[in-house]
């Protein structure tokens, strides 16, 4: 059944106010009445809905559904800059894969540089993106989409987060495979984990000591050199393999 | 430093023959004597090699290098012919993630048709895809592609695997999440694994029944939704995570 994403608190009735789920259900997907839908509240929960008017968009919840598919955590991605279109691709994938925050950031050697009008922009595109991901991979909550003009506001905010991981590549080559499993396994629900991964050019040294010095470890995703659009993924299907798959076996 | 795989073994001088290598090296990288790359050979052993003849594309051995990064196991992975350029993206990143091999078939519900002369084509960009991304992530062995013409010929390979494993979407979707962690967890280092994946509309009951007459099992990926060209990136990211991460752990 179809999913869309609602803002506010389900209520008994709701109307769709905004233009895009508009015409995506009764243009696109041409929804009359009694068809139904899924309808996903602020809260993350899903209710079963029918529409009750076309004209005004209206339609009455049946049921609340009992499906959580959020990771175990809440994990933010943050990326350098990359170059082209590879944030549009890391914010289909992560919200796939079940992100909750995308994050990107201006790192030492990003080789874009996007001004304020170039930002606003790119984010609005990213979170349509991420929006039209998290329906159709039937999320309970849309990836949240933040890009940061400077490194400075950036780092402002990891104090709010329990962990700080960086994908070091230099791990790799060194042959470290045990840190991100070590940081696997002492996590507990609900904590916030940032990771944080360089643009195609790496992380600088600077920036590894500026990482470091807000209490940010190092791990090592295998002994492949990956691109820099696909380490995350990496990272985050290994999350879940770690943290739903395995806990749920044990 | 730049890597190429050459056909052939390893001997103390070594000519380059393959006119896209020799194009690279001379055109694109602009070597010139006394310069080195990385040259790895049939067994997958990679050497330091020295320019010594630029006309002659001749190259001297320096040295071997020990860095070995294959998966412990061989992962195939099979998918039903997705739409677009789908295959193209998964030969370039499951190249990166490791696997052995990536095959496709045409499923019951594959909405492509592709005939002889276009699979022939069409494996011939894929493999070029493959040999890129295995340079770039630095691989000893360039992932093998191939497209069958049909499902007979596919199926008919399944007897040379110690295991078949079924990426199945029903799976998810009823909760299941332990076949996959059990399967990989009596695994054997150099075993065969074929991991199958179904196109945009799932795999057919009939395909499921034939894939369980030749001993496949169905495993499920985690609770999310993922997109035909994301599950195998899961499916390698976890096996990658599970046998040279949490294994060089314990």
């Amino acid at each position: 059944m179809q999913q869309y994403f609602v803002k506010g608190q389900a209520s008994s009735e709701v109307t769709i106010r905004d233009k895009d789920t508009i015409k995506h259900m009764f243009q696109v997907m041409r929804l009359k009445e009694d068809d139904e839908v899924v309808l996903v509240f602020d809260d993350g929960v899903k209710h079963v809905a029918r529409v009750v008017d076309v004209l005004d968009c209206r339609f009455k919840l049946v049921k609340a559904l009992p499906d959580w598919v959020e990771l175990p955590v809440q994990v933010t991605i943050a990326c350098g800059f990359p170059k082209g279109d590879k944030l549009e691709f890391l914010a289909q994938k992560t919200t796939e894969l079940g992100a909750s925050q995308l994050w990107a950031f201006p790192a030492d050697w990003s080789v874009v540089k996007w001004d304020s009008k170039k930002l606003a922009k790119k984010a609005e595109k990213l979170e349509k993106i991420a929006l039209g991901a998290a329906e159709q991979s039937k999320r309970n909550h849309v990836s949240d989409v933040q890009l940061f003009a400077s490194q400075k506001d950036f780092l402002a905010r990891f104090e709010q987060f329990d962990k700080v991981l960086v994908a070091y590549e230099e791990s790799a080559k060194k042959g470290e495979q045990t840190a991100f499993v070590a940081s696997l396994g002492d996590v507990s629900k609900n904590d916030k984990i940032l990771l944080i991964f360089g643009p195609e050019g790496g992380i600088s040294p600077d920036e590894m000591a500026a990482f470091e010095r807000l209490g940010a470890k190092t791990v090592g995703l295998g002994p492949r050199i990956m691109r820099a659009e696909t380490a995350p993924l990496y990272a985050l299907s290994a999350i879940s393999y770690a943290l739903e798959l395995t806990h749920s076996s044990s």
